[in-house]
């Protein structure tokens, strides 16, 4: 059991990486201050479970910084005139970088990550980011966590200082069931995670768009039912 | 006079700098579209002043974000517990990190501009950052640019299609008497530019922060009074 209480900032979407990835950074012994990102996405309940989640999972403190993407369009998730597209391969849902994808999403939510760093003087960061399912974002690949830590380190004040800002993104290399299997290991309430593109109006996921295509083949692949869609 | 109308984003805050990087990239041919920044500053006439000036130098297309720095705190820009210093020494100014500084803020604003850049199809993004009398800011200088342009090419989908988006920062290595010279060449006119700290309550400038300051000597090294000050 960690002791340790350095503070650390956690990108927490509501969604079954980021839980998992809440779940790590707590269990390393971090002090977990939890932060959202209301950017105009169509689907509300995600914001519902990243806020239930921190509590429920004890982080430090929790944010929702409304965030103005949806100006730029350009996206299936915040552009009302877009469809998420449904039932696609599992081959479409690897290649391409699909309308799902919001333009420098990950980008400007690290950066604000870092602001948030800066202010409570913590030196680590985590996002759950993930290379084997991201079907085709770019802003999900080692490299650009890589490059955001770099920068990380030259635009602040404890880069300047010669402190070290560390991004961890522990998901990166594990497939969606490793992630599962890794959450079920630490305790998370997978039910209570939320990760469908275009939910029903009462807020269930739809079981159709690629990120419930993907979570729901993972937990198959576990011997389970997806506990959300329970 | 350049033809090519090649779009770019100009991250314009309304103050001299900005302004003349507006203009810079204006006569290198590019569409400008600019962008500014709602970040809960005191300083409201500082966006009016990036509005009209967008509209007065022919930017193709004007978008303020509102951003949600103000929720994190820790600067005198934004924090109303804080008072942005006054009448400090050149020697003060040119050292350390001073309490204007907005966490992550240039991290934050880029990444925006990085979202609308791929919106838009654009691959310049131009920045008026100033290592010369940067104050301390670690986010304004020439390796945090460069780090953020490594950044934005592994972030986008530009960048995984082999396409180059480049910062430019045209100031960078330019003296504040030297960023007036050039900009009066192009025509900008300062009397419209807003850069104090802390203005009046009437939106004029205060006259002693350091951006006064810093703006103030710089008009005076080259035989002139500052125009906003007239």
């Amino acid at each position: 059991m960690a002791t340790d209480s350095k503070a650390a900032v956690i990108l927490l979407s509501g969604g079954l990486d980021s839980a998992t990835t809440l779940a790590i950074a707590k269990d390393q012994g971090y002090a977990c201050h939890a932060i959202s990102f209301d950017y105009g996405q169509k689907q509300r309940v995600e914001l519902d479970a990243a806020a239930q989640l921190a509590q429920d999972m004890g982080a430090a403190s929790h944010r929702t910084v409304r965030v103005d993407l949806g100006v730029f369009g350009g996206s299936a998730l915040t552009d009302a005139a877009m469809n998420v597209p449904k039932d696609r391969s599992d081959d479409d849902i690897a290649h391409g970088i699909p309308v799902t994808y919001v333009p420098a999403r990950n980008t400007v939510f690290l950066s604000y990550a870092l602001g948030l760093a800066e202010v409570l003087d913590a030196h680590d960061i985590f996002i759950g980011v993930n290379a084997v399912d991201y079907s085709g974002y770019p802003d999900c690949r080692p490299e650009f966590v890589e490059a955001f830590q770099n920068l990380a380190n030259l635009a602040t004040k404890a880069g300047v200082e010669g402190e070290t800002i560390t991004v961890h993104a522990p998901l990166i290399s594990l497939t969606k069931p490793q992630i599962i299997e890794r959450g079920l290991t630490l305790g998370v309430d997978y039910a209570k995670t939320h990760t469908c593109y275009d939910p029903t109006p009462e807020g269930r996921p739809c079981g159709r768009c690629d990120a419930c295509l993907l979570r729901i083949a993972a937990f198959k692949s576990l011997g389970m039912t997806d506990p959300a869609l329970q």
